[in-house]
């Protein structure tokens, strides 16, 4: 079974990688960038049987930083 | 108008992250896991104008490597 997780950083924290890839995409002279955001996606074959509890304990205890990053599961 | 890049590495390409990812789990007790593949999500809020061609020229140019990797761009 895949699952993806969408690992995203938190409202009000800053995101450098974001403010760069801003900035460059500005030096390419691509116009209208507003603010730009970097997280992470992680896709994970998981075996049938594994529960929804056993899927946010993986995100709680490894996949995210719950201070300062959300998570979204995708069950595919 | 808010975009969403999915970068993630092509099939094939050795992804020691999602390696790393699936051996930490096992380690925490996890089972079942198989392979893991950990990728980007760019969020960016551009003005509305902006063409399907500026943002898959964006990411060409950019926000992903298209030697190694592949993107889906998604329009909200």
């Amino acid at each position: 079974m895949k699952t993806r997780i969408h690992v995203t950083l938190k409202t009000g924290v800053l995101d450098p990688q974001g403010r760069a890839i801003a900035h460059a995409l500005e030096g390419l002279g691509f116009a209208g960038i507003g603010d730009v955001r970097v997280g992470k996606l992680i896709e994970l074959e998981l075996a049938d049987g594994t529960s929804d509890a056993d899927i946010d304990a993986m995100c709680r205890k490894l996949l995210a930083n719950t201070v300062i990053e959300n998570y979204r599961i995708e069950r595919a």
